[in-house]
């Protein structure tokens, strides 16, 4: 357990054997010595009766020897037992507890809590080397090396450079005990001796990072319990090159300094989150034996030092799609100096290698279910699937729902106004503010505002507001505001000639102008039209689940999102934000390589769409215009939400420009 | 041709994929578009009565097509084909001629002539690239590999990190057309892409080092033709740091920079040794993609950055004995970016990978007959054996052989006299001088004496004058100086105690004193007595072949070696130098990889003897002493030479401590 996987074995097999037998992954580092402690198993006794067997502590060997000898030094919780020590005696049901932490690891924040089943690239090798004999004149490397093939079976592997210098004075300080540090990643690849410590060294560190083009994250996690031992967030330098992605590309365009400074700017970021999540840990940094980055197309080519120039025009070419590895200190990305860098393959030009993380972490096509995956960013990436055939695309939604091109809108932070309601009937509104624990019309705000200020509207307060303008009757499905409330609210106001809706007087004062519906109007037609595409390829025409993704999908109420029709219909208990699902992705590949073999063969299979090239584009994209939707009913979002009544024969497309939001600043990405 | 291979082929096969098919090296980089020239062939006509059939031109396609196209832009001599075009119509003798040229190399040397069967680990694949398609978002680099993997079978290479930058511009720049260079070394390994170069790149370079601890030899191999395109030699600037390998290592163990400074020479040197090579072949350093280096244990250490000091000391521990392999820029030697580095692996602590080398060149191993290989230095690497059993060993020469300890001794150079014959009658001497074509009695040696002058004697002329002393009866088979020849020649005259050998008067005055025969006994003992270890070992009393290797066995007159007992009786045509045969060595594993595997499986075989640990090695010493040897006879010997008859009853150890040439200055090497 927790596996399920059942066998029989021999009287008097190890039970660490018995696992490998059954491929469980055990963690070992002192190959069954009993002295890393990292081979803990409980027993689970009782009757099973789904399995047919009684299982007891009388039918293991009891505890002694090495596990005595173990838990006078270190600790060992009762019940606990060395899998390497203990036999298996009779039937037995056997447990794998996640929580084996052997070092006193300060653990600070285990991420999204997500239990990853650990196959980590490296292994972690202890080894007792013969000493060095005239007679038998073999290098003191290479008689390491048998004792590696003879204790762990590892033949064969290739050594790194770096060790060699080294390795007689680690022999030796280690009294020719020595851990071996391994790294194997692909089957059929010959491992790599990357790192050699003196005695025992029983911890092995790993980073998982994912390079937004606004935010970096990074966790850090141990390789040997799978921990998350710290996690740390900057801003990504490169804003002050550009804000969005696109204007980035423009400058190393314009600038032939401009790739190399960009490239040397995010590794900086990243080698100070590795100081920072470092200090959390309290580990050292030359303890990070691998590390996995994912980032979309034109941060993962910046940070590999890819001019991205290719990607800022048709056909978008990528340098490269299939996953990347090298040795971290190629990239200038400062860890022990045999650490590793995977970095996951990117879906094509527009989908990266962060959405390649989104669809490990969600596995649409691991269900039966027809997930839809979508990252909003300016340029939304999209995924919809399931076990049978998964599709993938990316629609240039702008940078509205971030908040830019929208007269009241700021990043998400202190100030912000994140949520909103209209009462439908004064057309008052009151809102919740990023920093103020009070809603606006709750007593202590007023005072609590003082102090942090009412800035701007945030990217999901937007979309909130213009949803709940909607359902006010403030505009209409068509996103005209109606001017002829002007009459019994002061909230509606004449801005020239169109109308505003007056959030919040003062001082600053926030207005929704019929402008800043118009750009909302175009990025959810953008984002729904690209899905809609992938439905048809799907040949459905309705989705079973959605993730939304991104520091955006984490943020948005995802009742609004279907209301403005960001997202077709769904049942609202099946739209769920999924964080950042690319970190998590990142951190799965870091702590199973198998998961780097699935999203690889993944994404081979995955179907790219290019929206640009897909004539009916134009067609979705306008009837997305309309709120929810001019042609695509939401009769499941209408069982919660009291949509207003749809009007009949309203051009939806009437005044609008369908090509506008593609045309305004050419492709966008995000 | 020459391979001897045959087989039966389909009509219309291409005799490049039928060469292929019997595993017969045809080089090809553009893969069968016939535009590189490399796979030229020749058909020899006529009737062939051993292989039972008639070759004709008749039995091969007309000369068209490609080749006609190839013909009009490049040179192709008459009769040749290029084998992707011309295919079978019925029976043929192939000839692959060796000296396909191409490009218009200056072939200035072709080190020695030797013809190496080529399967370099570098293969050039010239490869057509779909252009980047919107609909099929694959990486420029992926769709590269795909054309790589159809066109020449070459799946899943490992690419390296530095490839990544590069690529779409490289890609550009040849149009879609570019030639990869793809190393593969070990059988199980992954293929590596190490370098791209725009359109086809019909060339590609190695080299060859051997690093000696007096001088550093490189030659530049085409790895294409085999070819070598130059050689130069440099004087091994460690010299400053100690004249000898002990010395060397006692400068690491006292000061804290001497491993790092010793280390920084050599590649420094080994950089500039590649200048000169590229500048002579006319090549540029970024064209090199291979390079194998030699060395004896301490060299192989100092230039892998490893410090020696173990190897001062008994149990002398290699950090590494096996074969090494990595990058050329991780031990800072520039070359491409992408080249390779690989070293022979060693046989023992005393016997290096130059020994390797020389093994792999001499092939005791391929043979029935038994071979004794010898390198003499300060410390001489000792080789013994045949096809079914091979033993090693070293033996602690000391530096007498390279004229230090001996009073008039010298290094090689202008000024030394190499050779030398004494009348037995009247004792007189002449000899010849380096940099003095004529012998010292002809006409015009003293004019040009004058001004290259006579300053000493360099080691096979010490050699000569012992033997010579020896034959002419100056000296006993004991090595004493018969004083009372004083009475009939001036050149036997009295220094001190014992008795001097005038061997030129004037200034600089030259004498053979008792203490330099001494010197030479010292160490012509420790040299046959490692080898009668070997001997031994093998069971055997005599050896069918020797090997001198090395400077001093390539100047060293086999007669004389004999004469002194150097190294056991043998027929004298059959005791030849064999050059540099290291070099040679390095130079079979840069342009076969399969001569890697050869020797890296044969050295696994090679027995070792630690002469330091055998009994027997004390009484070998002492009989050994003796001129030739007090116990062994020399009956081959003695059919061209005239040896002086034995004496009897004489106890060779007289006066002669055995284990002073091995305390003296401690465990040697060289």
């Amino acid at each position: 357990m927790p596996s399920g996987k059942r066998g029989r074995f021999a009287e008097g097999t190890p039970l660490l054997e018995a696992a490998r037998q059954l491929g469980v992954h055990v963690e070992s580092v002192c190959g069954g010595r009993g002295i890393c402690g990292r081979c803990q198993i409980e027993v689970q006794e009782g009757k099973f009766a789904k399995h047919g067997i009684t299982s007891s502590n009388d039918h293991i060997t009891p505890f002694g020897g090495n596990e005595i000898r173990y838990a006078e030094k270190r600790d060992l919780k009762p019940g606990r037992r060395l899998s390497c020590t203990a036999r298996v005696l009779g039937d037995l049901v056997i447990d794998i507890p996640q929580d084996t932490v052997v070092n006193a690891q300060v653990v600070r924040k285990d991420s999204d809590g997500r239990v990853i089943a650990r196959n980590p690239a490296i292994q972690m090798c202890y080894v007792e080397v013969e000493e060095p004999d005239m007679h038998k004149p073999l290098g003191d490397l290479d008689r390491m090396l048998i004792a590696l093939e003879t204790d762990w079976g590892i033949g064969r592997p290739v050594i790194d450079a770096h060790i060699l210098p080294g390795i007689q004075k680690v022999l030796r300080q280690g009294e020719w005990k020595v851990t071996l540090a391994i790294h194997h990643d692909a089957d059929g690849e010959r491992p790599h001796l990357i790192a050699v410590y003196p005695g025992l060294k029983n911890e092995a560190y790993g980073i998982a990072c994912d390079i937004g083009s606004t935010t970096i994250a990074m966790h850090l996690s141990s390789l040997l319990s799978g921990r998350t031992l710290a996690s740390a967030g900057t801003s990504n330098p490169q804003i002050r090159f550009g804000e969005d992605l696109m204007s980035r590309v423009s400058y190393v365009m314009m600038n032939p300094e401009g790739r190399e400074g960009m490239t040397i700017a995010v590794r900086e970021a990243i080698n100070g989150l590795i100081d920072k999540v470092c200090a959390e840990g309290g580990i050292v940094r030359t303890d990070i034996l691998d590390s996995v980055f994912v980032g979309n197309p034109i941060m993962h080519h910046l940070f590999l030092g890819i001019d991205p120039t290719e990607l800022g025009g048709a056909p978008f070419a990528l340098a490269v799609s299939g996953a990347v590895a090298l040795k971290s200190s190629e990239i200038g990305i400062h860890l022990n100096t045999g650490a590793r860098t995977y970095m996951l393959p990117c879906i094509a030009g527009h989908v990266g290698a962060d959405a390649a993380a989104a669809t490990l972490t969600e596995g649409p096509h691991r269900q039966d279910e027809m997930m839809l995956l979508v990252d909003v960013g300016t340029n939304a990436e999209i995924v919809l699937g399931n076990r049978t055939r998964t599709v993938a695309a990316s629609s240039p939604t702008g940078p509205a729902f971030e908040g830019a091109e929208i007269s009241c809108g700021q990043r998400a932070a202190p100030g912000a106004i994140e949520r909103i309601r209209i009462d439908p009937e004064t057309l008052e509104p009151r809102y919740r503010v990023i920093g103020i624990e009070q809603w606006s019309d709750e007593p202590g705000f007023e005072e609590m505002a003082k102090s942090v200020g009412v800035t701007g509207v945030c990217g999901s307060g937007i979309i909130e507001i213009i949803a709940e303008m909607y359902l006010a009757g403030i505009i209409s499905e068509d996103g005209v505001i109606n001017g002829a409330l002007a009459a019994r609210s002061r909230r509606v106001i004449a801005t020239g000639r169109t109308w505003s809706y007056l959030l919040k007087d003062g001082e600053p004062r926030l207005t929704i102008s019929q402008t800043d519906v118009r750009a909302i109007q175009l990025a959810k037609a953008a984002l729904y039209a690209g899905i809609k595409l992938l439905m048809d390829k799907q040949g459905i025409d309705h989705v079973d689940r959605i993730g939304l993704a991104g520091a955006f999908g984490s943020f948005i109420d995802p009742k609004y999102a279907l209301v403005l029709g960001l997202v077709p219909d769904c049942d609202l208990d099946k739209v769920k934000a999924v964080g950042n699902a690319a970190g998590t992705g990142a951190r799965m590949a870091l702590l199973n390589r198998d998961h780097r073999r699935e999203i690889e063969d993944t994404v081979t299979r995955i179907e790219k769409i290019e929206t640009a090239l897909e004539p009916k584009f134009q067609e979705h994209f306008v009837y997305a215009m309309a709120l929810p939707n001019k042609v695509d009913a939401f009769p499941k979002l209408a069982e919660v939400v009291k949509l207003p009544e749809r009007s009949v024969d309203t051009d939806a497309a009437d005044g609008i420009d369908p090509g506008a939001g593609r045309r305004r600043g050419g492709r966008r990405r995000g």
